[in-house]
This record gives C-alpha cells, structure tokens and sequence, in this order.
C-alpha cells in the first residue's frame, strides 16, 4: 500500500492539513504538531510527495514532453537529449505522444491537471499555433522545431527552413545538379513547406535549375521508398533530390537502389536532419545538420527563463544550419 | 502565474484543506464552504488538481517509464506503444532516462516523491534485481524485457532469451551453417548472457556446429560495425553470425560490405527483435520476432492488477519468439 498524507494524519492523530504544513518549506506549524508528524511519517515510511509541497508552492518541477513524431528514428535521440537535459536540473518530463493528435486543447488541460511547471512541444510538423493552447493555460511553453517566425506568438526554438531550403538549392546549383526535386515530408508540414519555399525561390534564381516538387506521406522511411517508387514509375529520376529529411532520403535511396539507379553516380541526395543514423557506414548521407544540442539546451534554458518570469514576451530563437559532406552527392563542380 | 490551491483557499477565505477537500471525490466539506470554494476557483480560473486529489487518494495516474537505452532505434517503438498503451487508459508516463545508472534506489525515491501509481522498466540489460528497489519501495512495478525466471521475485513480462538462443543455433543448423558465431550485446546484458547460454549448449548437441562467442559494447549499429570489424581483422569471417540484436546486425552487415563479403552470400546475419528497420528494403534483415506488442499489452494489463491487488505474487510472464525469414540467411538445406 503506499501509505499517504492521510495515513500519517490518522497515525500522528493530527489534521491533514498539519501534515501537509509540515512538510511544506516556510508553513507554519507548531514544533509539537511537527514532532508527531515526523515520528509518524518515518514509522510509516512515508516520503513527502514533491506533489504536496507543488500544490502550495505552485511548482512540481514536471515538464510535459509533447510530441507527434514516434516512428522516425531522429526523435529518440531528441527525447534522450531531452530527458538527459530535463533530469540535469532536477526536472521530470511528463511525456505526451500525440499521436495523430492535432488538438492541443485537451492536453493543455490535462498537463494543468498535473500543475506541470512547463512544456516542451518537439514537432517540425505542427503549426505554432497549436503550441499558444498551452501559453493561454497558463503554461510556460517553448515549441522545439517550430516554424521560425519574425514576431512569434509563442516561444520557439530551431533553424529557418526557408534558409535551409534555400541553402539545399545553392549547394546542388554548386555541385551541378539543375534538373531537381524537392522530395519533402508531409504537404501540411510546417517544416516541409518552408523548406519547400525557400529550395524552389532560391533555384528559380539560379542559372539553368529546374526545380520540382513531391510530398511524401510522413517523416518515414516508408514515405520516402513509397514516393521515391511513385516518381520512378512516372519517368525517369531527375538528377538530384532534396529529401525532406534523413531517413526520408534513406528510404529514396532504397528505392532507387531497387530501381537499379546509384548514388551518387546516377542520382544526387541530399537530406535534413544529421541524425546518428547519417553517419552509419552503410548510409553515409550528404545532409543539412541541424545543431540538435544547441537546440534543445536553448529550449530548456527558454524554459528555466520563463518559469521564473512568466510574462517574459515570446521570442523566437533560430539556430544556424550547415551542410555535412558524406557520400551521396558528387564533388562541387 | 498558476493558480494554486493557495489562491482559492486566500480567495475564498477558507482554509487550504477546505479547498482540497472540495476537489476530492467522497471527501466531507459543507455545502456553503463547497460553494465559496467553487465560485473562487472559477473567478481565478482553477484547474482541480488530479495531484491534490491524488494526495488524499493514493491516486495520481502517473506511471513511471523506465529505460536505459536511448541508442537502439527499437526503443522508440516501444516508447511509442507504452506511452499509447497508458494514454489510453487514462495513465501519464513520466519518463526516466537512466543513461549509464545502474542503481535503481535514488530514481525510487524520486518516484515515490511523485505519487506514482506504478513503474515500467523496459530494459533488457539489467538484472531482475535492479526492478526490486521499486517494489520494495511500494511501488507496483513490472520489468518489460527482463531476464525470465521461473520463481520471480519482480513481476516481469518479455521471452526467454535463452530458449531465443537455442531457437537461433536450430535455424542456422537447419539451413546447413556450421561454423557460427554469437555476437553478442554487452558481456552484463542479461539478454546477451542468456541468448549465448542457449545457442552455446544447443549448438553443441547439433551435428557438426561449431560455435563462438564475441561481445559488442552496447546495443547500437556501431558496436555492432567495430566488433565486426575488429573480428575481420582477426581472420576469415565464419559461416553465419546470430547477432544480439537488428541494430547489431545492421552494424555487422554494413561492416562485412565494408570489407566485401556479402549478406547471405558469403556469410549469413541472424539478428533479434524484428524491429521497424528490419522489413527496410535496404535491410531485410531475417531475425527472431519479439511479440512487442503483446508484451506491451500484457506489461501495462499486469500493472492494472498489481495497482488493484499490490500484493499480488511476482509472476514471470513469458511469451513466444520465432523466426521471421527476409534475405540475411540462405534457404534451409
């Protein structure tokens, strides 16, 4: 049984309101309430609940952890760094998958419920206007991965996809590649129709590109193989993708492979993310870092920020991007 | 600023017990105190606390997710289905990333402090002994992926990792490989210990088998790529490898291409799990079947019971594993 306030109340024969004094740093309770509450408490083997003294104090050091994103590998490493991160100051995330979930409402009501002193949304696919549900809870929020906008409503930490498309477009143009495609993650993405803007604006600018499109159905190596075998059933590959993301280019890669088509020799791909997997031996992809250490120590160190001033105005904190050169595009011409 | 329980109790002019008692289902408060209480908390904007409730209940909803690792894509899996598996009973993950802890005593004191209902640890490398501190702690625990034993003193949920090895030396017979390796996960991991006890034995009663045993560092594509590596520095590779997990085999695969032996041609790759990547069509790994899924079912059914019926006796629960065929191994002689 776990023993509870109300145990040691009914042992100590005091109120629980006493116990809960007691064990509340600065309450007020008399030394002889104090002293029987104790003797009660250690012969039970009671430990006082962090939930006791946070129903006083306003603060129970829980984090809601929000995410969508489960089935691509690059999340986990964004979970590990971000419960490493959490458990170093002392904090305890509270992990909401949202699964296909777009409503933050509900949720918002529940992590109150749990008097969790902020939230984390990780998500490069929902809008950041899902992330305001939880700022007008009264949570303090900072959404990792957000859309980068000039006068943010909420809080957000991450890389300018526009910038990083338009950074994919510049280095294929370097390395030769003008017949081109942007094969992104989901159409609805916030990520993936940044980055789509900014690829397709920046090629058009670009001597003698062609730029094109072609959604996948999500951040998957499934969505990537499935797409990658759709375009290759229409034609011929162009001469270069731009993936969406990693393991969006993994899965293109397979299907190309499938197909009998190279890379790099027959087909350039260049993807987003650098997550571990980019670097395995059997991958070796050219890809778009995004500075996920930085990332996440900003988001936590936002968050210390606005737990201690919650009326501190949104900002929106955007990291830089740069390209890591493996071994799936060709030398810069 | 959060409305706490304090704000109402000020607001309302009653006593902070007064309000708890309010939001406490079956608790006594007077119907004019219930009604003061009710009007404050709506003019502040109060969310009852389910850990204000969960105080006097016992009862917070929140269940510890325990893992140590990180690092193998395959965990995101099972993060996934527990955090779906709890949310849809109504139940809250608190994750806890035990890095590199081995100790489990100091994160039972943390989750006592938080009133958990009940603890998951999803671990396949640490001792039964380490899920002890929780139930001695009075906390309900369950040890997905633990170590099976026919008299338990955990409650535990996964496969027999020695009947995996066993079943591991008969499928690599059958298909006529004799010369084999384990290649195993850490020399502490329970599941490697285990896994190697039963292909060592069985191989040694089959007709021919001759069989070694090779440790990694962890559970991750690149222990699995250097121990590869560092065995092809040593001399030919043998005839066919179980290896200690997917994620270990994708690494030796990659390190056998690496030095131009190819899968299943040259040498065979038997891995464990069935994780995502292992139908990849760039892996197409042929391993051993964990029924994740049902382990998952059958960890958070078994914790329902233990929170109902916490005296309930330790009882190993211990499903079955089978091969599932891809493109590693050749075709049974």
């Amino acid at each position: 049984m776990k023993v509870t306030l109300k145990h040691v109340a009914e042992k100590a024969g005091v109120s629980r309101s006493a116990v809960s004094r007691t064990f509340t740093p600065g309450a007020s309770v008399s030394a002889a309430t104090r002293e029987l509450v104790m003797q009660a408490a250690k012969e039970l083997g009671y430990t006082p609940s962090i939930l006791a003294s946070g129903l006083s104090t306003g603060r129970t050091k829980l984090i809601g952890l929000v995410s969508n994103n489960f089935k691509n590998p690059y999340f986990l490493e964004i979970f590990d760094r971000f419960t490493r991160a959490l458990q170093g100051r002392g904090l305890r995330p509270l992990l909401v998958n949202l699964s296909d979930e777009t409503q933050s409402g509900d949720w918002a009501r529940i992590l109150r419920q749990y008097s969790v002193d902020g939230v984390v949304v990780a998500s490069s696919t929902l809008p950041p206007d899902f992330s305001t549900a939880f700022a007008e809870a009264g949570l303090p929020v900072v959404h990792a991965f957000a859309r980068h906008l000039r006068r943010p409503d909420v809080n957000t930490v991450g890389v300018d996809n526009v910038e990083v498309g338009r950074l994919a477009a510049r280095e294929l143009h370097a390395r030769g590649y003008r017949r081109v495609t942007f094969l992104g993650g989901p159409e609805t993405a916030t990520s993936t129709i940044d980055r789509n803007r900014g690829f397709i604006e920046t090629a058009s600018t670009l001597g003698g590109m062609v730029a094109a499109t072609h959604f996948s159905g999500n951040y998957s190596f499934d969505a990537g193989f499935t797409a990658m075998t759709d375009l290759l059933r229409q034609g011929s590959p162009c001469e270069a993708y731009f993936c969406g993301d990693d393991v969006i280019s993994i899965g293109a890669m397979s299907a190309l492979k499938e197909n009998g088509f190279e890379t790099p020799g027959d087909v350039g791909i260049l993807g987003v993310n650098d997550m571990e997997m980019a670097h395995w031996q059997n991958i070796r992809l050219t890809t778009i870092h995004q500075p996920v250490g930085a990332i996440v120590d900003a988001v936590i160190s936002r968050l210390a920020t606005l737990m201690e001033n919650p009326e501190d105005p949104a900002r929106a904190i955007c990291l830089d991007a740069h390209v890591v050169e493996r071994d799936t595009l060709r030398k810069p011409v």
